[in-house]
């Protein structure tokens, strides 16, 4: 069949596609990014378009309002090509390209200071100068032997690995630089691979990327592997976001759609391309000397990104393809890097227990301290270490993308337009709002729902049970179509000149999601027989904790009513363990004993979980008396 | 530039090309395969063509007779295409494709027994049927880890390693049967590699290559890897001729000229790729089934299967990239068998002593034996081992291309149409000879001119230094153009209708290479200040030796003149101790450290190779007393 052409507006960009791909397809292809928050279902209602010109076949109307309709949109997921067409892409249905605030900018100060304490630097990838002897007609062994030999001198390691494409390079190199060379070497385990060779005493940097897979953020961090400084730090939505927001839907399309593994490989390997090629920009550095990446994500996003596929992490057992994997070859990959580059994951405890946690809890020293320690990582999933030196326990609990914009009417992630601050009147409920980036409000981030959620209840807009007070005399509460509705901000204030409201059913899923994150703390502590009261030290990590207002987090239920003082933020701690293990071999080592060290609970086996998290889906908690500070409430 | 169009006659072959390229060059291109000895300096006079029809430039006339320059012969590589032209490429110029004898078909009977004894088999790369528990919601490791607990249960292995591509595909295949697994691993050096993954018990079978790659043949066995039978062989020339006879004008073609390494890996893998295709479709095998190859060869003939650059094995002080070179992975050579599969070479002991020694020696047994060996492998080079369990000691010596056919004005391989034997009357001089396949003659190949040798002498047709006696009286003894010249065959005789000759100057290159290869067996024995008599066994291996004639070699002084009963023919031993290795762990380590036990005894270094071989350029020797069989001669 021949192929039509799909063009879209006002980009200008165009898709070549055969006649009955949906212009979500399309638009993917021609590299113009739609929100959609389910994969293409045609249920979260988000990738709408406008047809200007050329036919179409509309699968289902979908989860489209009446307005819109009548505005001519049509779901991209649901609407086919028929033959040539021309695309109006509006504002509001753009997955924006924007900068994740990383850690130096966020909103609460995050302190680093006791972070990833006592290891010097000795990096896992470093140059290693040599001057070796030219051989003679009696001293004549090879040159791979006479280069091992003064490796071996110079290293404390057992085999040294060197892969075809490098050895090939070796006898120009040595002859080159007249017996002295530079050799950049990687040493994870032991053993030594060595990765690059130059001739000489070369004076050149060599780098390393420390890289976070979140299923929403992607962050990479370019680090001078002699300084162990970093250079650069870039951040960027996850685009595996086009094929669904959460974890669950990505899997699914993985496991079940034709080519989707690849699609989702793809997605992050061009997401950290990007980035790489952003970073290396910005610090005039070449990507031929980054000779190594430490990638830190949770389960799923570390089997995506190896091209793995992580069918079974969602389907009962739950069981990853691989707990541990290889190094590989940056080739391997396709990573805009050195392809000679090495490049190493971590470990992951279990299948909802990644590599990113080992890495988070590697740099809270945890595992060093006597004192008893809540890690809290806060992203798309909820995940949890609790312990100490003597045992360490972890648990992860399916939040649900609630925090992070997903099942909420006017949900978005915290890009510019996104409400991230709300003040409700307590007499009058009129309501201010600030937004990223200081522009008309477009949607409300997760900072912003936890703080509108507070605020609701604070001022006796919702009751415990995150019930609309429907007889309070004011036209910000109403019937809508979804049933009861809080207009936070009117169509007139708005960049899309729609009311933004939450509704009834959007506290629902709020409460769902903030009651798994306090039922998983809960059900570890019973787990290991302890009170709330013996934490000594909560760290609340993650994109999205970096926004949390811990005060409304504790007033809704979200995190347990503790002195704030034991609480503290410490920004990404999976990028941040991962340049960590990258700048010292005895901290990448520890990473890897710490993932067997700790226990893995399964909060789906047995009930506890569930009774408590049907407790935690009132506002703070059924049982009052676990939330004394905010008992007070009218 | 625009290209032009080479046509061969009669093979119909095309070759588009930039103007100024040499025929020879487009030959190569169009796949046919012309004779070359100087690699393309226009010195040997082998690449003779006709140029039918367009515009060519001479660079030289280079060695071309006016015979043939009157029957408007050019040399194909001294000629260059300035448009479109059709070449005829007459019979004689052309590198016949055709079955090297393997050593089923030797002349000289060949003898297994005894060879390689005592080696039970357990295959360095097998099939294990795994039966794996079901991972349930309490046992719950990763798919990787349970298949390295099962595995490492079955094999007696440290590390596990598996490759990204292979990994990929465990969790649908454990799934697939049912947890039932078969995992086909190679197990080089207590690491296991998880090369291939089945679902269920499979029953498929698993093959192994074993690979000869000899500078001037190249040889494949095909193995069952269950039962340990050899299912097919295979045996043609190596492809690199086209870049020159010998290992040094190919040393220089890789080193000097632009993509000349290139030109030469690629040559030796498409040589490997026909000979698998060949003994795959044979054994109505599938390449997708072959999990290892195991490749024997010199170190040039290594460095450039794997693309390393021999260049410095060239020059003092003769160093080799690499000695030993990790297992390689199919893909990255383009091998045509399974892509993950593993590719093993044999370890050098020195840069002109390379694993095909290694091999062949693990084969003879004499690192396990009382008896002092020695062990001589003629091909394009002479090497040699001697020694028992208690020492072992090697040498190579530039034999030169002579006994292959380099040099030697008539002088060609073993194939189809050379003289490989001669009788000459003792009265008339008259000459009987048989050839290859009992065609018309074309020329003479190693056996054939030892024997002429012999024969030469015994008639008192030549002196001790190889002086044809002028005086005698044949029309066979004449001048020509090089000299005083034999006739062996009349042109009304043979293939090309042009005399077959052994002029004087033959005759000096073939004493060089015999005395080569006696100097250095008596320099080993001086080293070790040992007799020719402690000699108790001379094993003889090689493709050349296949058709060696002992007593011929004995009385030209090409070996010791030690009892016939001590000689023994062992075949081509390079890819029996290939075989070997492939079908037990144990051969495949006892090769390994042979490699180190030997010591490399560099000949020319010191005077002693030097007097040798003055003393050996004499028919049969200046030192009478050491070919006591041979002295009576008239």
């Amino acid at each position: 069949m021949d192929k039509v052409t799909v063009l879209f507006f006002p980009d200008n960009l165009v898709a070549n596609v055969e006649p009955g791909t949906s212009v979500l397809r399309a638009a993917t292809l021609a590299g113009v990014e739609l929100k959609s928050n389910c994969g293409g279902d045609g249920t979260c209602g988000r990738c709408l378009v406008k047809v200007k010109d050329g036919n179409v076949r509309l699968k289902s109307t979908g989860a489209v309002s009446q307005k819109a309709k009548q505005a001519g949109m049509v779901l991209a997921c649901q609407t086919m090509v028929e033959g040539n067409v021309v695309i109006d892409v509006p504002k509001d249905s753009r997955l924006d390209e924007h900068q994740v605030l990383l850690d130096e900018k966020e909103v609460l100060v995050e302190q680093d200071e006791g972070l990833a304490e006592g290891y010097a630097i000795k990096p896992v990838c470093r140059k290693v100068k040599l001057s070796l002897t030219e051989p003679t007609l009696t001293e004549n062994v090879s040159d791979w032997n006479r280069l091992q030999a003064a490796l071996r001198s110079e290293l404390d390691c057992g085999e040294i690995h060197i892969a075809l494409p490098v050895l090939r390079e070796l006898a120009e190199t040595l002859r080159a630089g007249d017996w002295d060379v530079t050799v950049t070497v990687a040493q994870l385990n032991g053993c030594a691979e060595v990765v690059h060779l130059e001739p000489g005493h070369s004076d050149r940097k060599s780098f390393g990327l420390a890289v976070d897979i979140g299923t929403t953020t992607v962050v990479v961090y370019l680090i001078d592997l002699d300084s162990g400084l970093t250079l650069g730090k870039k951040g960027t939505y996850n685009k595996q976001a086009r094929y669904g927001d959460d974890v669950i839907t990505r899997m699914i399309h993985a496991s079940d759609k034709k080519g989707g593994l690849q699609d989702l490989h793809k997605a992050v390997i061009d997401t950290i391309n990007q980035l790489i090629d952003e970073v290396l920009e910005q610090s005039q550095a070449s990507g031929d000397d980054v000779h190594m990446a430490m990638v830190a994500g949770n389960s799923t996003m570390t089997h995506l990104f190896l091209g793995l596929t992580p069918k079974y992490i969602r389907l009962e057992p739950y069981i990853p393809l691989a707990a541990e994997t290889p190094p590989v070859r940056a080739e391997e990959l396709g990573l805009n890097i050195n392809p000679t580059a090495f490049v190493a994951t971590f470990a992951s405890v279990a299948s909802y227990v990644g590599g990113d946690i080992v890495s988070g809890t590697l740099v809270t020293n945890m595992a060093q301290s006597d004192e008893i320690t809540l890690f809290i990582d806060i992203g798309t999933n909820g995940e949890m270490v609790l312990g100490n030196r003597d045992w360490l326990m972890t648990a992860a609990c399916s939040a649900g993308p609630a925090f992070e914009g997903g099942g909420i009417t006017f949900g978005m992630r915290a890009m510019k337009g996104a409400i991230e601050y709300v003040e409700i009147d307590a007499d009058t409920y009129e309501v201010k709002v600030s937004t990223i980036g200081k522009m008309k409000p477009m949607g409300i981030c997760g900072s912003g729902l936890i703080d509108c959620l507070a605020k609701l209840r604070e001022v006796g807009l919702i009751d415990r049970a995150g019930k609309i007070q429907t007889d309070l005399d004011t036209p910000r509460i109403r019937q809508g179509d979804d049933g009861w509705e809080f207009v936070l901000v009117f169509g007139e204030e708005t960049e899309c000149n729609k009311d933004i409201i939450i509704t009834e059913n959007d506290i629902k899923n709020l409460l769902r999601a903030k009651g798994a994150v306090y039922a998983g703390i809960r059900s570890m502590l019973k787990a290991v027989q302890l009170d709330e009261e013996v934490i000594e030290k909560v760290l609340i990590a993650g994109g999205f904790g970096n926004f949390i207002n811990i005060r409304d987090a504790i007033s809704i239920g979200l995190l347990p009513d503790l002195p704030p003082e034991k609480y503290r933020f410490i920004g990404n701690s999976s990028v941040k363990g991962a340049r960590l293990s990258l700048l010292s071999q005895d901290a990448y080592h520890e990473a890897q004993e710490l993932g067997k060290k700790m226990t893995y609970l399964e909060l789906s086996v047995g009930n506890d979980f569930m009774d408590e998290f049907m407790s935690a889906l009132f506002i703070p908690h059924t049982d009052m008396t676990l939330f004394p500070s905010v008992t007070n409430l009218k």
